[in-house]
């Protein structure tokens, strides 16, 4: 984003707030991991939009100067903020036991990490993961595990980006209001839907989204496994 | 959204500009096809913060208090525009042929009109269905067609949250850059991802994102048929 970073260059000249930030010693303990972290927080506050090189100079409290020391744009950030989340996501079941393990495994923790960073998610979806080295180790750990358990190799991306596709549309289930199926005044109208969601509710799950990602997770797990060449 | 209600009625009685739009004949043809219309621009430029009802009455060269006559908040015309999408879903095959041709149909329109419109999924996976008559519709249909061909009735709504979030997240993947797992650089590192990468490369699929998609729908309709009493 030259655009940015030329006006950043300029405000750091200009503006005497940022003067007076750039000489700061918080600068000195910039880092990677703090800018990721601070990246976090500002999606989490303001969505996409509000991150900003400028915005995410200020909540950290340096010069964008010394910002860019560290990460040359705002792609560069989000791909510090991609490679962070995806490092949690659980990838041991892969190499070290049953595939559909591995796969249940993956995939709820997967789902659970983004359904705490949904804003995240129209973004990283469709995020080159070139230069994510933490997101790439994801990859390369559950396609060596596919392979490993016979999947073959030319349907192997297309069952993980199936698989994502459902992560992702699951983590909003997550966080989806309780009331989301409520057809309030036209209840009347809609009686085989009505009677659906009432029966679904008699059930009393503590989650219903959980429920709904174990349903299609299951199907897919069962549907998938029936590729492996064994 | 009172806040926003209130400062419009200020602004269109103190705005000279607001003012003198008012008394333009264009409000005279503002209708709620006109201003989901208008809604769906602004959400496409700008994305979904863009949406404001001063916002879309600009847009629309009306006073707010000319929109306010039609919608009386953002969330009014995000149902709107939730209807007006939902309505281009295929629902047809419902009660009229088996229950996997209908599915198949109705997922397949259902990611094409999302991945038309996705600065949306994030607000209307979350939305609540409640003053939606056409998204209600849609859902008494896909019910309706799911309990005559023996869906049990309780696992239901899970199944349709499940294809949802499916279809909702497969939508970003047609819009995905084709370079997306390009792992540059790190290629050595991840020899499997890389080969599988290759694999799939090599089949020169027009669409790889319907590879992925077919993939997955085949397999939560093979799992859930498995579910249907017959």
């Amino acid at each position: 984003m030259p655009a940015v970073a030329a006006t950043q260059g300029r405000s750091a000249g200009k503006d005497p707030a940022a003067r007076r930030r750039a000489g700061r010693p918080s600068a000195a303990v910039l880092d990677k991991a703090g800018i990721t972290v601070a990246a976090l927080a500002l999606i989490s506050r303001k969505g996409y939009d509000g991150l900003t090189m400028a915005a995410l100079a200020r909540s950290l409290d340096v010069a964008p100067s010394a910002l860019y020391n560290h990460v040359s744009s705002k792609d560069d950030v989000l791909l510090l903020v991609e490679d962070h989340l995806v490092e949690m996501v659980d990838v041991s079941g892969f190499g070290a036991g049953p595939w559909d393990a591995a796969v249940r495994r993956w995939a709820w923790s997967y789902r659970e990490v983004f359904a705490q960073h949904t804003p995240l998610i129209p973004i990283i979806a469709v995020l080159p993961v070139a230069n994510a080295p933490k997101t790439l180790a994801m990859y390369e750990a559950v396609t060596a595990g596919f392979g490993a358990a016979g999947f073959p190799a030319e349907k192997t991306i297309s069952a993980i980006v199936a698989l994502e596709a459902f992560v992702f549309g699951a983590a909003y289930d997550v966080t989806a209001p309780a009331d989301i199926f409520d057809a309030g005044t036209l209840a009347a109208q809609t009686p085989n839907f009505t009677a659906a969601v009432d029966r679904l509710a008699a059930e009393q799950h503590p989650r219903p989204a959980d429920v709904a990602f174990s349903l299609g997770l299951e199907a897919l797990i069962t549907g998938f496994d029936t590729l492996r060449n064994r």
